[in-house]
């Protein structure tokens, strides 16, 4: 099924669904790029993905239970399995319904579900993203997910111009550096990247924080930078940090800094809405996990901000539908991010 | 007024609207069959039905108040009369604008109030169904009602199809042996019947506290019963017991047993929303009234469990309306009701 | 930007946008006669009101901040003046970019933000209502304001037929003696007027408190006038008030009297609500803050009785589209209204 036939988003790639551990208790439902899916694990321990819809009677799955690997219609009782067969169901005779719905190509990696809502023949593994953070003992992880009711794009803009941390952010990881700093924008393949740095500056409060967890003094000019990389679908990796003053920025040695990743998956829902999956990456004190908890904190206080932002945005634009907006030197990014998400929507239809 | 054109359902025939109870205090304003009404007791201590629409203004008569028999409209006093005529109205001659709203028929019986949104001319009284147990000593009743965000015709489905218990009551009526019992299905002119007859099994919790209200053994194995009797419009009334094994089932005598009738009568509100007045009537134990509260409250949390099994297979219907459902050997009782319901549909069309 | 092409209303005039407190804080939002306007102070300390759109990326501008008198972007930093240029940001030049969105005059007087949603060149601060109880030390007033779900034009029909009193308002200040008194009904340019005269009648609670507040006995026979005054688009200034009876009534010297101007003045959001800012202005013991607030307290909750019912007549009216109403010799000053604002709205579609 698609609830959005409006919604312009690739289709034949990989997109996050959930976490492994929203599926630990039972099926999970979830709207995928305007589909419906049930998200299950099987007995061999793999993950699954189905239409969230009964066969039956059009019960959602992602009411009923798991059982030996087979996802049981709360309802009725109709049992399916992985590739959405009807499998059994007490009293009946079923395999006559098979095939019954559409199953998804599903994985598990680096931390997340991932699923793939076009054709299924050209699912392939190894096209996931290696989040190569994920699975390095050198590397901890804290993050979290938002549901917010915009445009996929309009999150991926916010995301490719940070000089809105400025206002939106201006009590944590905005500074009036920011926005003075001219972006770099690049353009390479199906990648984007736009890059700022500011030397000798302030730290802010929430980078202190993190020279602090690194026992770092916080007090001392920094040299700070920001290079986001999006690349499709969803996918906004962006290195931060802040290093003392002169000691090579980016460059600088473990010593002398605090970094890290801010991990940004998003996964459109519907074509108003988007799934978000945030988090930081860092490579230093990794072993203290109450500091990972601290930062895992701070950060969802800070993302909350965008969110507000983000839906009134979205409304004031539902209001608004024939108006052109800017495209400033600082929109340059999420600019190249849009272009290449329309020439992969026109790569979906060649191949359709 | 018609709320929603694309409700399909039967118009020249009885709905429940309400229980007397709901208006005691006042009048009640509620939707039947897509139509907006407002019902409520004149000064003969009959039971008035009209359009919730105040012909002066515009206002919901059921903001107002009853005097004398007649509505009062709470804005400007407009005084309507159970046959939709402006009555009376304060420093106004109202006499020229008779007739003023639709008037429905409506009568009391056997504990509810019931109103025919057909063609009033015929309405007949004698087609209200004999509810035999409201009017008799030997039973006794608890009951309640919900709204149910559904086609009423899905809630129908449920009543016809009770291997559901295994899924949605797990707790309480449910058990495996529901849907290994293959159920009997039955078409004798505008009536349905879904017989099903499981013999020396466990009782479930909610039988086995029902054979402790009779003062009988709960926990040796019992023969059940359930038999499902669909009346149109939206009549389900099924037979339901337990007898301790080996006694006649169903023809028991009546000191091995625990039985009663499940009530459901069900009114369509919206295309999408109806309401359902459920409820119990047994022939034992019949004087003890706590018994009766106590089975009410634990049919009334059984019946939770369908508002959101139903809310949630109608949200995921309207986003798949083309979807075609299956259809077994359990869901033939349902079948047999939408067919009835089809040709009387037809019926009115034809006598319009 | 229109969201709401249906709305009947004249464009060509002022309208009551918000009170100046609620522009003390920072910017504000407001949908104006289905314009989504920000309103805020600029540093010469006058109101301002503009498009609540940014040009840059469509974020709601009233979510941002005021600096120097011009509105600061919360999402990105862009700065538009009163104007709706872009005035300046950060690391950009924006002079390209004016002009940027679209300003409406927008004037503060009598303590209220005025503004003036049609062609800007016709907008003269001299069609604003003189309210001269505002200006003047003999006059205390007392109000508030509320978002009502009703076309504005219901509010006005609600406030021109004062019969509802008796029904709506039945402990407060409604009284039979209201609907029993024939209304006079005239108009006069744009301007309609309903009076009414009540003599030698109980005063009802609400004037009984009232001569109280004037040190008056409230227990004998009053005389009570009610004359309301409509001029578009939304102003329904009412005298009303009560004097001990056989001193001449509406024309009684100060000291046999209570009595004030209820003040309303209404303006449309969308085709379905309103802004309605409502008050009492009174000339007697106006020096009592006290009694400013127990007015105000009282009148509050009267009023909010309206707004239940006119919130249900909206939505009864939706449901019946097609719905003609009677024309009572009650509703004739409402009537009277609607035909006044018809010629408004012919006369700007003629300008247009």
């Amino acid at each position: 099924m698609n609830t959005s036939n409006k919604l312009e988003c690739p289709k034949n790639t990989w997109y996050v669904a959930c976490t492994p551990d929203e599926i630990e208790g039972g099926p999970l439902g979830r709207v995928i790029c305007g589909e419906s899916l049930v998200l299950f694990r099987t007995d061999k321990n793999e993950v699954a993905a189905l239409e969230d819809f009964c066969p039956h009677r059009g019960a959602q799955l992602s009411l009923g239970t798991v059982q030996d690997g087979l996802v049981v219609c709360g309802y009725h009782g109709m049992k399916m399995n992985a590739d959405g067969e009807c499998a059994a169901m007490v009293g009946q005779t079923v395999e006559k319904f098979r095939k019954g719905i559409r199953s998804y190509p599903a994985v598990e990696r680096h931390g997340y579900v991932w699923v793939w809502p076009g054709e299924a023949s050209l699912a392939n593994a190894d096209l996931i993203p290696d989040l190569h953070w994920a699975r390095s003992p050198d590397w901890a992880f804290g993050g979290g997910m938002f549901n917010i009711r915009c445009d996929y794009r309009l999150l991926i803009d916010n995301l490719m111009d940070l000089t809105h941390e400025t206002y939106v952010h201006a009590t944590s990881i905005g500074q009036p550096e920011i926005e003075e700093a001219a972006p770099d924008t690049a353009r390479d393949g199906h990648c984007a990247t736009v890059s700022r740095r500011m030397e000798n500056i302030p730290a802010p409060p929430f980078w202190q924080d993190a020279l602090k967890g690194n026992n770092l003094d916080p007090d001392v000019p920094v040299d700070r930078w920001q290079i986001c990389r999006f690349t499709p679908p969803g996918s906004v990796m962006i290195d931060v940090g802040v290093a003392h003053a002169g000691h090579g920025g980016l460059d600088a040695p473990a010593e002398h800094r605090a970094s890290g990743i801010v991990v940004d998956l998003i996964t459109p829902e519907t074509e108003t809405s988007c799934w978000y999956f945030w988090g930081l990456a860092r490579n230093f004190n990794v072993s203290d996990s109450v500091l990972t908890t601290t930062i895992r904190d701070s950060q969802q206080k800070i993302f909350t901000e965008d969110l507000e932002m983000l839906e009134s945005q979205q409304r004031n634009l539902d209001a608004n539908p024939d108006r052109r907006l800017m495209s400033l030197n600082i929109d340059r990014g999420g600019a190249h991010a849009r272009k290449i998400l329309q020439e992969l929507i026109a790569t979906d239809s060649d191949s359709a």
